[in-house]
């Protein structure tokens, strides 16, 4: 069963990722290094002797739906409340309205804890974290004091209606549409499709932020408007009013996160409470400036979808690792005596629990500096907080897509090492091969992630910011290669050499967006996102092995230089030279 | 829906593996060309037609198990009996007992087929056909007259009873036991699991073959012998008699395959019509000598888990490529006008989809290469016949481990490409991942695999099959040099390049074998075996170039040449330095 690894996940926010440093000149407040320490542990608690237990009873179970009402297992909504209860719901939420107001950090830190413990439970509170941002930031004063402080406590939950049948990456597509009343209410009619938890019986109020069309919208993404709509209505005093007109037509049936439902709502079927047809709904922001609204919301969420995958990788090398230690078979090749040795033993099962371990080191301290440069925008000013949000910018589609890749092979891997136990849904291994399959899709495919870093991110600042990153990375190299001893073998050469990697790829990449070769760099995009989270992840343990000159993270850092960031040389000529024999191929898919 | 790719299989067989200057001699009697394309197409069309529409509702509905019987879905029964009143069933067995004596490449050709259609419709026959092998191999007269036309024509089913809870890749520390009766025949008591097609409601009989230990066996793998334990007995003129004591005592809850029942067995609970506790078996070859009878049979059912990683990677390639024809998201950085474009227009789509294929191709081209090698053996004298069986022992664990390992991670892109749509069961994208996920682990997991080549095969001969095999493999890139052009780029270079890797790092592990370092060799195995896979397919691919001066096919390999093969240098790396760091990073695992 997960036991959430608090010590490396403190050591990292602290050492790799910068928190130690921001606590050192107080840029959180009064935030102290003991008391981030309590929080991370009591979460650890929680997540490990909580939720960790109903993972796989609530994986057998389900969500299920019957005529509109979706009953979660059993067991999830008192988890629930024990959870919100908890204040764990508004950890970063907005102080005026009842949150904690600490940084992205601790928050993503804790996200990983509940996406290791639950996948299917952790992604609830993310919606409702995703939509308090937004309510928050663009929401007008009626909205907020309706809906954030009950959102922010977790006493309802939040949703994100974006997908259509038809418009799925593409919202340009999307048809849902809003009329506007006399009252400055809306009016929305439609179909959204994979609305997680759009429908559960969690809470008494479910409040969907929903994009829609006005009639008189302009086409494309710039006629989209952003909209709340509340399953009941609130009245003034705060009570449930009216059943709005929007319901859940059915959950889909999927690969994994079985207990999370994944709903199609329907807008505007006259099955509310009121006489006329439509959902209630209250404009978000301004009118057609809803993707922006959106976007910001996404953007957070990006980072805690990469957190997922950092979690899943982790739940799941700790069960390969805790399996490897208990199963004998076979002898280990100098082993003495006639009796078979635990699997942890054999160089092939070795090999697959440190690339499990080193691949999870890498996403975590990717995610966690993501999250370290959102803080830090949003606690400097001027150029500083532009840098740090650039940064952060940056950061994002690595975090997201690297660490959602990795979350699949790590499972993967895991279910491997258990042998045929692996493939037996009971073992609990196979539910992390399940569950990791989505994170690359969702909140924006890992395809779209790498042109998004590739076509925006890297011309950020005109080159400067990647370019000023890069250096940085250099610089761990630099300070592993000064505290080298035998024990790193060939690691800061190896190292070295991935930035190179990364320094090339990203120089030839800059030279085909200035010079308009839009397609080659396209076809460069996948790749060069992988060959980013190697070489970052590179030395991102560096500077974990020049911080702690304990074993085990020296060891590690090497490992994973010696093993498995050799891969950027093949990599960076697949940026390169891979669009040219991409495009001639395409004769091969006719 | 899947269509089968008879041409493409027809091509690989004959242009690429070996079956064309095969016929043209002359070396598998009348065998001609024309019957090889009528059996292929034949097999495609069963395959397209009848096996696959039934693959997504077979999942669905499930193999049910109820109080010692299970019940396969809805319309499987029938299904199997069509296939097997078309002779599919005897296509390679023996002629004497009704069989088509075809060659082991027409075999697999058609199991790749039945497991693209469904792989677990395809398990099944893989299990009886390994019955069949061993009983024609091993078998007394008296066990032939009674079991192997019934196996042969696919009336009974066949099943392979090796894994206990304590004896799974360790066959040494099964414990089921056989007790000698007066009448020469055996009594079987213990617990098997993981029995795949175990119990079910489509033959009137099955045949299991038992690994069991004799009381006054040795100690180890050289106290186990295998018996046929038939689920009714059979009566002198035929006809069944009692039940046996062998009882289905339940069937796993998998991530996949889940209409191929998963039996845990039970042997001698005296469930049976007889009044003496027991199964009733009778020896298959000699006493304690049943390993080496169930490695033939092992060794031919891995070529055959390996096509099922092809099959499953040409199913998911189709879905994904039909998908990301129809579906249109985004416009084409280059597409005039508004409308959306099909996402095959996009260029990661594109990597993704290319990817797909050329791994299929590759890992086809190496069970094939593997399949003919055993054809050569089997119809060669002397020298020649074992220089082909060390060439077929060779590519076994490369066939088994390279293309269920793309199996896994084609069908995971497969998914991808989908976007949400693939993470929905009844897509049908999201049953080949799952399905695809055990077939790296039965019949030896990869990491066995690996070690198998390493250590039993790379010797083979003093060195002299694999130095031989890898100058092969040169010579197509120097034809492919020879017929060089523009439109090749890099591809010669690059594909050069992988067989210098593994050149290399043949000879660095054959040194430390030789020197007894094998827990360097050991570290290094499953590295090896991957580089192994993508520089031999390299070649493959080079000679499909060579022969068909088509752009698809020349374009494919220069596809995988840019894009894929190039991480052979990080792999050999891996083999040759990695070992060091491993056991370094023994720490990181405490």
């Amino acid at each position: 069963m997960y036991r959430a690894p608090v010590d490396d996940i403190a050591f990292t926010l602290k050492q790799v990722a910068g928190l130690g440093p921001d606590l050192e000149q107080g840029r959180y407040g009064d935030l102290s290094d003991d008391l981030v320490d309590a929080i991370l542990s009591e979460a650890g608690r929680f997540a490990s002797e909580e939720i960790a237990p109903l993972n796989l009873p609530g994986d057998m179970e389900g969500a299920r739906w019957n005529d509109g009402a979706v009953t979660m297992p059993k067991g999830w909504p008192e988890l629930y409340h024990r959870w919100r209860e908890g204040g764990w719901n508004g950890l970063s939420g907005p102080g005026e309205f009842g949150g904690q107001d600490l940084p992205v950090m601790i928050n993503v830190a804790a996200n990983e804890m509940w996406s290791a413990a639950s996948m299917a439970f952790g992604l609830g509170p993310l919606l409702t974290m995703g939509a308090v941002e937004a309510l928050d930031k663009h929401g007008s004063e009626a909205l907020k004091a309706t809906y954030l402080a009950k959102l922010v406590s977790g006493e309802w939950t939040g949703t994100m209606n974006l997908t259509e049948p038809q418009a799925g990456s593409d919202l340009a597509a999307l048809r849902t549409r809003a009329e506007r009343q006399d009252d400055g209410t809306y009016r929305i009619f439609g179909q959204k499709i994979f609305i997680t938890y759009g429908e559960h019986d969690i809470t008494d109020n479910i409040v969907h932020l929903v994009l829609a069309r006005l009639p008189d919208a302009p086409a494309g993404t710039r006629g989209i408007s952003l909209f709340v709509v509340p399953k009941f209505l609130v009245n003034e005093d705060g009570s449930l009013g009216a059943r709005n007109d929007v319901f859940c037509a059915s959950i889909e049936h999927k690969i994994g996160i079985h207990a999370s439902p994944t709903c199609t709502m329907i807008f505007g079927d006259n099955k509310g409470d009121a006489a006329q047809a439509g959902a209630v709904g209250y404009l978000l922001g301004e009118e057609n400036r809803g993707l922006a609204c959106m976007f910001t919301m996404m953007n957070n969420a990006r980072l805690n979808v990469g957190i997922e995958g950092v979690g899943i990788a982790e739940a799941a090398y700790q069960k390969a690792k805790e399996y490897a230690q208990e199963r004998r078979q076979g002898r280990h090749a100098t082993a003495a005596g006639a009796d078979m040795s635990p699997i942890i033993e054999h160089a092939d099962v070795q090999r697959n629990l440190l690339t499990m371990k080193a691949l999870t080191a890498v996403a975590r301290s990717i995610c966690y500096a993501c999250a370290n440069a959102l803080d830090r925008a949003r606690s400097a000013e001027g150029e500083e907080a532009k840098t740090w949000q650039e940064r952060a910018n940056l950061l994002t589609p690595v975090a997201k897509a690297f660490s959602t890749d990795i979350g699949v092979e790590v499972a993967s891997i895991g279910v491997q090492v258990h042998g045929g136990m692996g493939f037996v849904e009971e073992t609990g291994a196979a539910i992390f091969y399940r569950d990791a399959r989505i994170a690359p899709i969702y909140e924006g495919t890992n395809g779209i992630q790498a042109i998004d870093l590739v076509t925006r991110k890297l011309p950020q600042s005109g080159g400067a910011q990647v370019t000023g990153y890069i250096a940085e990375l250099r610089a761990d190299i630099t300070a592993l290669r000064a505290s080298n001893s035998a024990d790193l073998g060939q690691a800061a050469d190896r190292l070295d050499a991935a930035i190179d990697d990364l320094d090339d790829a990203t120089g030839w990449l800059r030279t085909a967006l200035s010079e308009g070769r839009m397609e080659e760099a396209l076809a460069g995009a996948t790749p060069y996102l992988q060959l980013f989270g190697l070489a970052a992840g590179g030395a991102y343990l560096a500077r974990a092995a020049v911080a702690d000159t304990g074993a085990a993270r020296r060891a590690l850092c090497r490992f994973f230089a010696e093993n498995l960031v050799g891969e950027t040389a093949a990599l960076k000529s697949r940026v390169i030279e891979g669009s040219e024999s991409l495009t001639a191929a395409r004769a091969a898919l006719a």
